[in-house]
């Protein structure tokens, strides 16, 4: 039933990639993930068929999804895309999916609303007609997650695995344990056993199995590891570690989706938030692909990261000049952001140089401001991350590297329902008895 | 610059339409509101002037917003509809709105999910190609109030109101203070003093005035009501008062939509919750629109309403064969739909009798039990509502009201995130040490 196996001999390779026979499936072809071609290392080009793996290996670089597009004629496929469904199943033809993938169970996420932002923009001192959010709270369980679990529903039928499985410490969670409810897949999350009791409920609704491990969240993934390399993690699909290479590719789709609803247009500016960085990666990796497929004009376009100071790595080592990224110990309300030790933090520097992007923070501070800022003058309420892209968006204004002209769009990734503590402060302007005399005591006539 | 002026001699009708310049205004063309003609009695069909009254000056009978449709083409209609935004604005030629409304700065709600509810279909025993649910909770506050704000924003705005306001417990007082920022109103939004300390916040955080009243929700309404009476309340829009008649046309767009996303067809059955009983009225509005108009075919199609046991006045009214509807105090965990003495109950009993549904009720255990099997089914978390609406429609299955064979639409209107208290209980299905032994230990391997 399950695609995956486990090596005899143990090591470093095989361990991150313990389903050689997996392998030799794809490449017989019973492995329909649309014109998903094969993996590739991103540090070496080592190719690889299409399986349940993630590390390359020849040089343990991470796997990427590669892509044969060659067949498709440019207007023939803006055609199919608009005429496609409201959900990211529109960019199937882009994506590592089965062409029917719309007709399978599955969350559906995407084509989510780009705001407008004439308020905020005036409030920044920008362009009123130039200025975005793209709003992710907008999906099915309220966040980005959705996007990218969503990919790995597909990998995780293709490849066979029953049970859908992550680490996690909030976000994903619900969002895997709504897609393996809907798709009929068993989930078993794993979180620490400590987690505040309402992103508990959150998660645990959805009826998998959720359990808490006694550690940190370093300790769930170390565990989460070990399991993948067990008998016991057999037909196991982790979205966020197996199935890496897949799920991150949904992040793709805010790219396409935002340039589609420019009108086909590359915007010059993005903000986009920084965890491990892969979502920024992703990003950039979706607009060259509408460059080479013809579906905008190929023009420059600037992509800025945006941290938590208290999880600052890469802006840190942007800002210092480094290649290299160097762990910190994240401490920030901006949880879902903060991953000490990106993995593609290097990537997110080479882009952002290569873009004339920057990499920048904000502190807590000043995420609640941006918070804030983004609900009263947009009404959207935005996820402690949308404080961070919004804050940091400010920020690159006032310090001058993001030009006030441009057309320019900031994402929120998720929804302040989720992140409530983080404005707790916000409450009533007045109290006052049910009679008009007291309300015009209290100034507001 | 406000619309509104006070009645020399207030008596009950005045003070229900404190309003009398206004209708000069609008009688002279200078209200755009796109097709709406004018205002009209639903008791003796009386015909006012558009302005913001709600009461019949003659029988102070609840006013509708009547059309003038008759110079639609079906077929261009269609097209026009199908070739607008993925918002309620698609449907701007059937609403209160101008021509324009899409530009103009609002929250764009609507075009939420038609979800296929094949699981759940399988768990209540009826046709799995035929059970959909219709999931509000995507809408930009996450409930279908984005939906009636979004109405009252225009018509608010064709009045010249420069403050938005209303009585809220939750859901409406997010939507108002939300929309009314965008929108670039000052909102005013008033609730009971001891509201949870979340629902404040969800509340306050788009910055515009919340006002506590000490006293229960009857408080703040006859508080409200004596405000829209009084000089102090000038250039007030109230949005579910003095704008009600445009606000309850929002929930046209709920028909609108599902027909549509059925690719133009009717349903054969709808389980529609019941709060004031707005929505449902106007739900079959909205149906019987697309009839006349062609969009759909003629063909009969059954409402069910929806209330939870603790608030059941419209479902003992039926139950009993009443035309009346004798008022309750409510007692429910459904908070969102715990209106003891509904407005529209009369014309739900008349809608569910004529249309062959009916009205059913479940009690909070059944309600709970309906979301966590929301959840797990579909990946879906609903409000308490959602809960009312499955636990409703698994009740009419058993009883053998509801035909499993026929097409049926469940609406889900609320969000789970703003009720996350009724399923507190639910949480980790285990709690393991970080090794595979502890795993193998809790049998989930
Ligand atoms: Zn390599
Ligand atoms: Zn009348």
């Amino acid at each position: 039933m399950a695609a995956q196996t486990v090596a005899s001999t143990p090591d470093a390779a095989t361990s991150a990639n313990p389903s050689a026979s997996t392998l030799s499936a794809a490449s017989t072809g019973s492995v329909d993930l649309g014109p998903a071609a094969a993996l590739s290392c991103r540090e070496c080009g080592h190719r690889v068929p299409l399986g349940p793996v993630f590390a390359c290996e020849e040089c343990f670089g991470p796997l990427e999804v590669a892509y044969d597009f060659s067949a498709y004629d440019t207007e023939e496929l803006r055609a199919r895309i608009e005429a496609g469904p409201a959900n990211i199943w529109r960019y199937a033809p882009l994506l590592p999916v089965p062409a029917d993938v719309a007709d399978k169970p599955n969350i559906n996420p995407g084509w989510t609303r780009l705001v407008k932002a004439e308020n905020l923009a005036r409030e920044l001192g920008v362009d009123p007609g130039r200025l975005f959010v793209k709003d992710d709270s907008g999906n099915p369980t309220h966040s980005f997650k959705d996007r990218v679990v969503a990919q790995a529903i597909e990998a995780a039928r293709a490849f066979g695995f029953t049970t859908l499985s992550c680490s996690s410490t909030g976000n994903l969670a619900g969002a895997v344990g709504a897609a393996a409810a809907r798709a009929g897949f068993r989930s078993c999350v794993f979180i620490p056993h400590d987690l505040e009791q309402g992103k508990i409920v959150m998660a645990a609704v959805y009826g998998g199995e959720l359990v808490g491990i006694e550690g940190n969240y370093d300790d769930v993934n170390r565990f989460c590891s070990e399991l993948i390399g067990d008998p016991a993690g057999e037909g196991w699909g982790f979205v966020n570690v197996n199935l890496r290479p897949y799920y991150a590719e949904g992040s793709k789709t805010l790219a396409y989706e935002i340039c589609e609803q420019l009108g086909w247009q590359l915007p010059d500016q993005l903000v986009v938030p920084i965890a491990s960085g892969s979502q920024l990666t992703k990003v950039d990796k979706g607009l060259r692909e509408l460059i080479e497929l013809g579906l905008v004009e190929d023009k420059p376009y600037k992509i800025f990261g945006a941290q938590a100071e208290g999880c600052s790595p890469v802006s840190v080592a942007y800002k210092a000049g480094h290649d290299v990224v160097r762990p910190q110990k994240p401490n920030t309300i901006a949880k879902s952001l903060a991953i000490g030790n990106p993995a593609d933090g290097p990537y997110v520097l080479d882009i952002a140089r290569r873009t004339g992007g920057a990499v920048e923070d904000v502190n807590d501070e000043q995420v609640v401001d941006a918070i804030k800022l983004l609900a009263r003058t947009e009404g959207i309420f935005a996820e402690t991350a949308g404080g961070v892209t919004v804050g940091v968006a400010k920020k690159l204004i006032e310090n001058g590297l993001l030009d006030p002209t441009l057309t320019t769009v900031v994402l929120n990734t998720g929804d302040g329902l989720k992140t409530l503590d983080a404005v707790a402060g916000t409450g009533l302007t007045a109290t006052i008895r049910p009679s008009l005399d007291s309300f015009r005591e209290a100034g507001l006539a």
